[in-house]
């Protein structure tokens, strides 16, 4: 089994209000510094050996991701 | 400003039904060899380089994540 991370976020041009409101509550909670605050998410997932890269790809673009407003990335990580 | 990835997913022993929905449809789908699949959330905070690791923790684990039902990890990446 090899394990696989597909880290999906809002396309810059895209609004995140999810993220807005963490990066507007930090600094009136006491925390100074934060400019900015985008949020997504991610996706951890156990695959067989035998799924190749061309499958991960197909299923972070049709399952994980919203093409239209969302770009992504898949990495394989050590388990 | 330096860019800081936070990433937060539900505790091992917590039921993760997006998660779950995923795994589950894929195989109906056409995609055999997924073993499991777990949904969490990804962060990207943009901040000054005076914000130090422990407020970066701080902010992680008072905002962030819910310590309770989630394991949450801070990472530093390059911009």
């Amino acid at each position: 089994m090899a394990r696989v991370v597909v880290d999906v976020m809002p396309k810059p041009e895209i609004l995140d209000p999810q993220g807005q409101a963490v990066a507007n509550a930090l600094p009136r909670l006491g925390f100074s510094g934060i400019g900015s605050v985008r949020q997504g998410k991610h996706f951890e997932l156990e695959v067989d050996d035998s799924v190749d890269d061309a499958t991960l790809a197909k299923i972070a673009e049709t399952f994980l991701a919203n093409p239209v407003v969302e770009d992504w990335v898949v990495r394989r990580v050590e388990s």
